[in-house]
């Protein structure tokens, strides 16, 4: 039996509070269970060398673990004077994530930089930051679209991404840690409202997963894709 | 005036709230009216080389504000791969002061590690993060007390700080943002509750100031400080 | 049409070759095409602090391209001082896929470290890695029990990877370059020669992609590694 | 009784050289006793992103010790990498205090550096490089003035630095490393040769101070200061 | 006896292999026996800020030993996070060697970075990297000439560099591993193919030398650069 | 005609002060003109990891400018991040030379640590460095004779450096810096004091040179640490 009565294709308590700080163009809070991520949302004129003179936009992303999240302090990355390839591998994600919501074009030369800062981890920390990331992104277009700065909000569709593991060969939707750190096979699924996968990441722990596997993990995590969509279009909905 | 008809030896409302997060020995969010950090304590065995073998403890504290919690995004420490000198000046300062809360002899070899992560500033985020993080060291030493690790709470007195500064003449206390960018002087004090200094540091920003008003400072840090304590105890004898 | 009349379903000529330099317990030079990669495979007795005591073996691996292996110098990761979010991403998913491979409580307190330098790059730098890798590692867990440090090759079967991609609404087997630089979808697959899965990682860097051309893409992955996994088993069986 | 038979509120013997190297548009040695700092001070064109276009200078200041400086060596800083908290503390409150020195808008668009390298330390070396900085700077403004850059020195006033300490109730003036190593309290005042307070920095490393200390700590540290503007002054009548 | 037979004049075999990659402008691989280095070399438009507006070119070197180039493996540079001392001192003496071949007021603003890369290590990759690298050099000049970027190879001569070593009171060419690593007497001798020297580098590691073994050295390094020069032509002849 | 009327076979003023602080076990300044060392040896009770446990000693050294002891600022190295190239070419040279001049057998395991810093340049600041450290690794040798730390002083022999150049075709002698930075060969030379040559560098900056001006370089260089060797042994002999 899963922590907390939970059903095998059951994801925890969401819950998203806009606004959480005042500064950022965009800021949320998002709770999957214990897992807490403060996603902020930063725009700034002007895009990065590369794409200087094209007219179109850039997304961009910072992930982050207080150093007190997780059971164990884990020392800070500023102190160690680099970021770690879990960090790194992790802020790549969300930005390629983040990136596929956006039409940069239409965009314009204005560059969002998210914030995923990790306040208390319990398993999930990138899936929560994607899905809190994708709601304090939309309301970074908002206030572009209130400050006129752009004619209309470039969404192509909203993002969102759950965890599926499979441990005793059961598969678990939206794994806490205790079952995080247990699992045979981890999978990311990052997909859009309307149906399309933008990234799946699987690894195989322990034992390699066959195909019928990946099937019921595809299908577990779409399951859990849409109560994650409806919690974002909730939070969106609110007056805040 | 001051914003929100604050008078000028009055200080922001004081929100201290234990047990925000789940993992730290003691994890305390303290708000100074829109500042807010969250402070952790981390025990852990142990100490630093240079203590080995001396049957003493230690104290030691980090500091880092998250990338949005200003007005404009700041750039991570940890992806520029170092600290800056104010963080490093800012952790110095609030390690010392913690440090003279505890009979460090009667901690035992034991290091505590104070962690005070700014997720908003408003001005004042070294004081709140003294006054916070005093809190959350006091609960640790409880914690290790309640686990039998040690006999009595090495409490030598509680310690708070607060800022104060000097704007067209006029002695302000607990500056916010937008008086702390315009001070001729800027002052932090930290004191324990019997009336005790432990530091003080007053910096002419604009014009030096005086002798008669370095001692108008110091008794309207003092008043503040008398608050910050109360709301210390307030806290502390709350059941969590 | 593909470069070189290639089928959508084909791989490029793979080439490995065992024993190319002559101080690694294991060193290969495989080839995808014009994708060349020097795969080391390094013995060390003892294993990271983490496993110290457990009597358990641990495989690690680092990721490089020589600064013009592409078509354009990159500036040295040593000279910047950092080796970036791909270089890191890249060799994590190369360190994982191969302890895949190993028993590490058989293989006993032994780290083994494979080294994959891109010598020449044109796509598929990582999954070429992987798949030469794979065969260095066979090297030298070879060269442990021929030097009777094991009793047997703790293999627990041979892994290798492939990419896979959409173009045009077309699957395609193993990008080169000019192939991956205009993909819609990017897949790198990797499995066991006895068909688990181990990583699959898929990435919409266009259009998002259905769970049909999913299960297309892994067909066609499936097709690919069968061919990788003969071509392994050739070198291994050839004499040196 | 102290080393050398000094009396409470006296100051080590202190000497000023200027012109010690030649290069630098102000260069001063200055010895607090057996303390010797090089305070050089250098004229570039220019001012940091900052303040660019505003017609205002800058003042800033770097700070080191030699390795053997000390009693024991440090490591240099240079070779682990990173300018420690200590270093960065101490150049940040050199700079702040030489800044209010000088009218940065009269002063135009030049940066003027203050390096105050630390070739021998027995206690007291910010105060020392202060003190002695403070005099290179005011040759760095006569180079200007002799070579038609500004029309005027643009002096506001002069500034020194100087410790006090209290050891056994007794407060002390000007602390060889002997006795700052050993006490209760440990402030460094920074003052203008016109009276007024640019810097105040007490911390209590023992005992709390309380408010009749920290006057008496005042009072002394000014009679100090007033020893150490004479000096200045000697020091640029001097013809060169 | 040495290795091989070799007699104490005679070099290892060399082959110098053209057009060993694909995309630089140059590209030689060069064997000084088990000693393989891959030079490329990479032509880019402009020069380094220094230089600027000068309308002259510029020459410049990076060296690397790949991690299991040697009999043990080296921590990769990239992941400690900076070049040693060696490498620094290497790549310099690279750099200087190359630049003495070519008139950099002829070449125009072009940057040519030779990258020396050593595949395997056994003795003298500093002389085989230069003596490779100047045949990439010429090859990257060809290039911009047969691109019409310059109107003739402004080459000044060709540089080649040799080992030679003192051993026992015997002087030895061209010096491999086991030789190096116990000589008395280590020198590198780099010299243009009409007879001038460009760098003589001699480090007594054991006894000091004396001038008349130092003029045996230069007797039997000039005579080893005679048959490099030739091994260089040859290539160079060969159409690729 | 040379600055100052040297002629072309005569160094420059040396001076070298013994005990110049009081801190170190070995603390030279050392002047050759206006070039100005300190060299400090410090003794430290250990060996590095390397040689534990052979009962042998080690001898090391770094070398460090002052950001003004050139003409123009040079940024910090501590504060850059990292030491450049020519530092650490530098510092390996003067430890190279300075071990040739100790046996290291007799000396133990204590480790001597050559700081070498430029307090002010004039050209040859690495030879001043050799010829000052000697001088101070001398007296960190007598001090742990005097403290019955070993038997006797462990010198092979007394060790100086000095530079060597050519300008217009003429051979000239302790080249100062307006000479170095248009000199066509530049030549470091280290001997012993019983005319062992250590290391030998030299540079064609220019022009290459030839073997008739390499031996006139080499006697030009032997006659000027004649001279060297009787200053170190002048100051060697005076009591301290």
């Amino acid at each position: 039996m899963r922590p907390n009565q939970r059903a095998n294709d059951q994801i925890r308590p969401v819950k998203i509070t806009r606004n959480y700080t005042k500064h950022a163009e965009g800021s949320v809070l998002i709770e999957f269970g214990d897992t807490k991520v403060l996603c902020t949302a930063s725009v700034e004129e002007g895009v990065p060398r590369f794409l200087k003179g094209q007219g179109k936009g850039w997304v961009t992303a910072e992930y982050s673990m207080l150093p007190r999240a997780t059971n164990t302090r884990n020392p800070r990355e500023a102190s160690k004077g680099k970021q770690g390839g879990r960090t790194l591998e992790i802020q790549r994600l969300i930005a390629r994530s983040l990136r596929a919501m956006v039409d940069l074009q239409k965009l314009g030369e204005y560059t969002i930089t998210l914030d995923c800062d990790v306040i208390q981890a319990d398993g999930g920390t990138r899936t929560a930051s994607i899905t809190g990331a994708a709601v304090a992104l939309h309301d970074a277009m908002s206030y572009l679209l209130n400050n006129k700065k752009i004619k209309s909000i470039p969404l192509k569709s909203m993002v969102a991404a759950v965890s599926i593991g499979i441990i005793n060969q059961q598969v678990l939707l939206d794994l806490e840690y205790s079952e995080d750190s247990v699992a045979d096979t981890d999978m990311n699924l990052v997909m859009t409202d309307d149906g399309g996968i933008i990234e799946i990441q699987g690894t195989a722990e322990g034992a390699p997963f066959n195909l019928d596997e990946l099937n019921c993990l595809l299908d577990t995590g779409k399951k859990g894709l849409l109560e994650l969509f409806q919690a974002q279009k909730n939070a969106l909905n609110n007056a805040i």
